[in-house]
């Protein structure tokens, strides 16, 4: 049985997982490979307690690895993108196939790294990037490659499950839940690439890339946290039958392409709707195989080892034949597909409007959204509270153009009646 | 760019919706195969309306297609296992690879075409056998490579899953539900394969096969159908917090593998416990990522030709290295893990016993159970309708051998006071 040797850069989390899986289960990732996947040489700058290197080559210079003429398949897992894009585009230079779970590194530098590989006739592949150990490149990559993919929107940020799903289950706050998530590692202690969406986009951009074969464009990524939304607006939600998820959603239509990251209410019957806690899940639309979804772990160290290590397999099933695996890096045909400015995105409201409590404003609010073309589709209207001034309005509509909402919005905030902002979020149905 | 010629034998539902899929997404399938795929020749006795064959060469003897020699990839949509086998080994011999989408022909005669195949050095796929457009083959083989394979749980008849459904949901009785879903065309005039629950013996052999690396051993698989299970009991179950969903399990034990198709309760909070109607969905539990859930539709013309496309695609890709894909028909290296008989499992129980009206009963039943070692869960006892001479009490165990159950379930039917059947029901709470 051949046999491929890997060298692994860097031995945080990630590469400690990865390490110890590939220890553990070699006899089986033998078997169902039809190779013999050896690690042979690791860079570090110091030892991690976790893991037996003691067999093993270690270098406290990561480059050292990615020049030892004897690792046929380099995997990066020191993070970041700076020492990171160095690392790898050096990986490339010398012939090396790429691993890698970084997906910053890829949204950000994706391009330039791709096509570099395929000048060099190497594969870069990055299924641990997105959704931890959830197989989703492979799926829209090779599973649905039948399809054009109409749509796909995934819960992609655990920390940000996490917390929605704490709000909604126990009524809790966004500052509070937060505070935990910090305490139980799930945030970091700068929460902001969680909770302002940026890690979700960097996600988003590759699934897009893979589903609808356009170039990486992260900065196109129209991106929304989730610190704004309330108690008081889950709660609204759950009324309308809806749960509010912090989705990545990627979607073609006549026009171009929309990628967006944002709150957004989903019926609770859809099953992506009841994902809760940490666990990531995509829901995947093509036009042949109709809706498909992909959950279970989106982080944590082994469960992202898996799909390290099945990336490290791909590569060295065909390594006998370098140039055959291209859809394991990324193609460099791609397609002429605009990406939309988010005027242009259509979607549905949940609008949340304080009216003063007078007679006659509702009906000037639904005349205001009439004239802008908008259409409603439920409605919550509370009595007021003894001595309140304002009395909450919470409605849905169809879908509309951002635009034209906007303008609503406008015109809706410029009445005397309605003195605070209007609180808005998105609503997809996901029932196409 | 390479183009594959492809082979079409049967133009039936699945044959049909291919040839329309391929036709229709050819220039992307072309973009992210990086190969032309071209249907050259398509074998079946009459023409089918709803294809266009006229670019196409068509021959009424679909022994003709295997044998052109310009076809590479040879499609069997044929059905059933006896014409479709003689097909499938002649093609093999004429060294073609297969894609087939024939869960029946691959769990019965599955360890002879693939042996076949590897002496030819071709690739038999059959991604489309098991849950239809969901790419679950390519997930348990590449996806999640690095696992040792824990357990997998799988609703894998649409027919048995719908029927269960609605029962559920609408309280409808077993029978009123088969004949709608006839009449709606989800179940077939004779309904055997579905409610007897063999197609999704069937499909099972293969999930194990791929997961724990044996052999198909379809004739091995423990097949209990859904045709006893009454409303009282799906509502019972629901009292209790559990759904009663018709599942495909397959579980690595110290002492072997479990391979059980039955009704079974699972908690109503499992995502697999809202997977509704004609759908599919597979749980797969991985040793390094934990569990994973694949879900869609399983069944229908193009879902079902997108698994075939997406088999076509993998070995097009590859189509210039033959015999560099053994992982997508079937490795030889099995592993010599025993398949445990009934007797043998373990799961907890759903026990639905029908009791004299007389003091103490309760009581000996515990005693019974409590001497065989079962212990209880969670208990529910009705009071007598007037009149009513029997009361049913209801009881979800903890887990244990099923030998031990037989005997207590024995005992407990031995009692005077329990003149009637005890209605026993497995439960898997699915929470590791």
């Amino acid at each position: 049985m051949k046999q491929v040797n890997v060298g692994i850069c860097g031995l945080g989390t990630v590469g400690a997982g990865t390490f110890n899986v590939i220890q553990r289960n070699l006899d089986e990732i033998a078997r169902r490979a039809g190779r013999s996947v050896k690690i042979t040489h690791i860079g570090a700058r110091r030892d991690n307690p976790a893991c037996d290197t003691s067999q093993v080559k270690v270098s406290r210079d990561i480059f050292d690895v990615v020049k030892d003429p004897d690792v046929h398949i380099i995997v990066e897992t020191i993070g970041g993108t700076t020492v990171a894009k160095d690392l790898v585009l050096t990986a490339i230079e010398n012939g090396k196939d790429v691993v890698t779970a970084n997906k910053a590194l890829i949204a950000v530098h994706g391009n330039e790294i791709f096509a570099a590989a395929e000048a060099k006739g190497v594969v870069v592949a990055y299924e641990a990037s997105v959704a931890g150990g959830i197989p989703i490149i492979k799926a829209i990559r090779e599973g649905l490659v039948a399809n054009q993919i109409e749509s796909l929107a995934g819960i992609i940020n655990g920390t940000g499950n996490f917390i929605l799903s704490e709000m909604s289950e126990k009524g809790r706050a966004f500052e509070d839940v937060l505070k935990e998530a910090q305490e139980l590692g799930y945030a970091e202690a700068d929460p902001t690439f969680d909770v302002e969406g940026i890690d979700a986009a960097h996600k988003l951009a590759i699934l897009a890339a893979n589903a609808f074969g356009v170039s990486l464009q992260f900065d196109k990524v129209y991106t929304e946290g989730i610190t704004k939304i309330t108690r008081e607006d889950v709660q609204f939600a759950e009324e309308l039958g809806y749960n509010i998820k912090h989705l990545g959603i990627a979607r073609r239509t006549d026009e171009g392409l929309e990628m967006r990251v944002h709150p957004t209410l989903i019926p609770n019957k859809r099953l992506l709707a009841n994902v809760d806690g940490v666990l990531n899940a995509v829901l995947v639309i093509g036009d042949a195989v109709g809706p498909t979804m992909y959950h279970g772990a989106g982080a944590g160290a082994e469960a992202t080892a898996s799909a390290v290590i099945a990336d490290i397999v791909d590569i060295a099933r065909d390594i006998d034949s370098p140039g055959l695996v291209p859809h394991l890096g990324f193609s460099t045909v791609t397609k002429d597909l605009p990406v939309l400015a988010p005027d242009d995105f259509t979607t549905s409201y949940y609008l949340h409007i304080s009216v003063k409590d007078e007679v006659g404003q509702m009906a000037r609010i639904a005349d205001t959204l009439s004239k802008h073309g908008i259409n409603m589709e439920a409605i919550i209207q509370k009595e007021a509270p003894d001595d309140a001034e304002l009395v909450p309005l919470v409605l849905l509509t169809q879908p509309v153009k951002e635009r034209q909402m906007n303008s609503a919005i406008a015109a809706i905030e410029a009445l005397a009646s309605v003195p605070e902002k209007v609180v808005r979020i998105r609503v997809e149905r996901l029932d196409s």
